[in-house]
């Protein structure tokens, strides 16, 4: 097992840093230290490898994401923290990682953005309750329809066809989602509370 | 030409009222009192119909748009009319329309929706800067992404998987989307300007 989690951990950091298409298998190997065969020994092909690559990226970040909310005074201050957090993220990826994803492995990259959306739905709602009890997001809100709209401009933030890599950076097109998202919903002392943050 | 322009008027507050399926040509040429005949000696089938209806539909659109905007003293106020007006017409459309004509037409229904974009994103966007010298929207927001995400946010507002006509209401969702995009990109000035319509 342990071999196992070593070439994934090691494989996340060459296409998050190199793209999918400019990596091989070979590259990999030799990274480790090990055998291409070591590698095969544990996943059938580099769709395998990929797709568990994927995973481990989505459970950290789903870790890290708890992590904040337990640790921040309210919503807003999440939010904020996850707002930092996300651009450092998005600063190490390649964007050729996103565009080789869509490209290349178009079933992997389906299956990723929508394999958790009910969970994600599920999630975003109950935080957009806690903001509301909390005050600082409006009461009349919809929050099922808020959190699907949310969801969507997510999705978008790598949609090739939409935001062309050469075009727009991502980072831009995040906060720029994420910032007029949450100034749209806030209350009126939640507006307060942003413009402490000051970006 | 005026016959044509009769069958176009007709066909469309049928469709508009009953949805596309269950309104045959039989229904439309009865409704006018013509014959079937002289509906297929000016469109060749249904298809045609309904794609010279939903270009009037379109055209008719514009013009109430272009004239909201001469007839506004400010951005906001355009954008409230707006709200009203397409309020008004969403609640004179049967839900069935929108289902059928992604169900039955997708190929039309595909060409209406990307067709204008281009068009609807140069608009957006000179609206955008417009609120922006009005010192209504915020400087620092990125014109050219936030006219893409409202564009794309229109587009979900008539997409059944993700806002199922039997458990959202399309005028709900319209409103969710346009008056938290709107709060979302104000300056505080155009924020106590928002406040005086109390919607």
């Amino acid at each position: 097992m342990e071999i196992k989690n070593r070439i994934i951990t090691e494989a996340r950091q060459l296409f998050v840093k190199y793209g999918i298409r400019s990596i091989t298998m070979d590259m990999i190997a030799e990274h480790l230290g090990i055998s291409k065969r070591t590698i095969y020994e544990n996943f059938k092909d580099k769709n395998e490898l990929l797709k568990s690559c994927i995973n481990a990226a989505i459970a950290d970040q789903r870790k890290m994401n708890e992590e904040i909310i337990r640790s921040s005074s309210n919503i807003i201050d999440a939010i904020f923290v996850f707002i930092k957090n996300s651009i450092n993220t998005l600063k190490r990826i390649n964007p050729a990682f996103f565009y080789d994803i869509q490209k290349y492995y178009p079933a992997i990259w389906r299956k990723t953005i929508h394999k958790n959306d009910e969970r994600n739905f599920n999630r975003i709602v109950s935080l957009l309750n806690k903001g509301i009890s909390e005050g600082l997001f409006r009461e009349d809100i919809n929050v099922e329809i808020i959190a699907r709209l949310i969801l969507e401009q997510f999705k978008l933030l790598s949609n090739q066809e939409i935001f062309p890599e050469d075009k727009y950076s991502m980072i831009d097109i995040f906060e720029n989602i994420v910032i007029n998202f949450i100034r749209g919903i806030v209350t009126d002392n939640g507006l307060e509370l942003i413009d402490t943050y000051n970006i």
